[in-house]
């Protein structure tokens, strides 16, 4: 009889990446996080405070996983929702990594920062999805509630993986 | 008599990153090229094509000095109008490295790429013309000329030099 | 009677980066890796093949956990044995980010771009335990044997974390 | 007639990577930025202090142009000999830059961020000459004196040009 060899590509848990900024957008962002884990999605942010941190609790309230890309060369200022750390000694440039690392990419307010993590989730061919209000750029998907945020960046992450 | 001892800090030339891209764009970035090297400023692009290239194309008409800084790891698509090529290997994160050279940004038409340049610009405190039209950006200056944009270009750089 | 208030931080894994290069360093390798995961640490590496891929296949053959940081735009070229994929955009600069996100690295074979981790390494004040035979460099701790690279590496995780 | 289409490539100077640090090796780094800037090299160097100033000065007595390549979102740092100066923001992630920069790289005294930059020089193929003493690393070139490091530098830079 011969033997079936199947070759099992593992396949890896669908990242979202959460970025912003803003302590009044929080709630939101907790929601956001909450939502992805409970969905299975690893929850990716910049490690720090305000929105980023909201992401990542959120997410361990319901049991997932979050990682946290930081800017500086050491662990300083990491939030203490994230599982696993990237230290990166980049500064500002660890934004490219932030939304790289996600099939897709949810925005909860955000200043500049977030700004150029949209322009470069954008040219990478990330789908960004804006939970209102927040940045109005072309390209976006704008989203209503964190419901329907989450659910755009799973069915983007379906359509169009990262590969 | 006392010798007076003059500690004389030698001032570098200001320095003007432009960016943007889109070839319908080339015309007025190679006029704001050339504006800003007649005023014996320095300018910094990407090193590449369009925008960039017609901006330092429009530097050198002046006699002016050029400096580009690539995201790949060789030369490989440079423009011919480079005096001083700076090869950063780090991808789109050389975005951060543009405009942080800049004493001043001017965006001067541009896609995803410039709206990452402008958030990091911003979010350094570097002035940002946006030479019209353009992303329309909370916190950039707005001119409606290369006149005008290097204007706002040169006012900025005197009055909040990068130190 | 008064309520004792604990502020319990989360205490994130050890974190251990693995770096190399090299086919015939792969079982050495891989034993590393299994023998940090069997201790608990997460294992980091560059996402990528020969050591790199040995080391996250032998923390998944013990249960741990791995990060793969790489160098590129997209996941292609990741091993199969990541867990979480950080996409960082950044080419080569990305080893300061593999390196930087260990409480203590490992070396294990590797060419220059090895030699370009361990010099990031200890600017930053990581341990650097080169398992021999690899790269002679003043400042590394030497280890004869994977097990003993991981015993230097949790010894120097527990006395100088990485804060 | 025929008519003779010339397409004449603007020929950029050569350029030259000089890395170190070391207060003790100033006076030879400055000997290697003046040999450098005689025979028409610009100068790139990290911007700073010790070997990158003497390298700088050394280049500036000559009438040479220097290029400073800071890891820093700001200017501050900088040293005085420095004609173009790239804000990169990216914190030691610049050592790529700056060596991707030169057609070859001259190694004076440095400790392990001059190591990161001879393993990054190394890996893209750029040619390295250590000036003795210095890192002893497979695969450079050494040189007994500044004149010997820029002439084997300039025997690279003709044989290899980057491209």
């Amino acid at each position: 009889m011969p033997q079936t060899c199947l070759s099992i590509r593992r396949v890896l848990a669908i990242q979202v990446s959460v970025v912003g900024s803003g302590s009044e957008h929080e709630e939101r962002a907790e929601a956001v996080g909450r939502l992805l884990a409970e969905r299975g999605a690893t929850v990716i942010t910049g490690g720090r405070g305000e929105v980023m941190a909201a992401a990542a609790r959120g997410a361990k309230s319901a049991g997932g996983t979050t990682i946290g890309i930081l800017p500086t060369e050491t662990r300083d200022g990491l939030n203490e929702w994230i599982d696993h750390v990237v230290v990166t000694g980049i500064g500002h440039a660890r934004n490219l990594a932030v939304v790289a690392s996600g099939d897709a990419v949810i925005a909860v307010g955000g200043r500049y920062g977030t700004l150029a993590e949209i322009g470069f989730a954008l040219t990478l061919g990330r789908t960004v999805v804006v939970l209102e209000p927040g940045w109005e750029v072309e390209g976006t998907q704008r989203a209503q509630t964190p419901e329907e945020a989450v659910e755009f960046a799973f069915a983007a992450a379906r359509h169009t993986p990262v590969t």
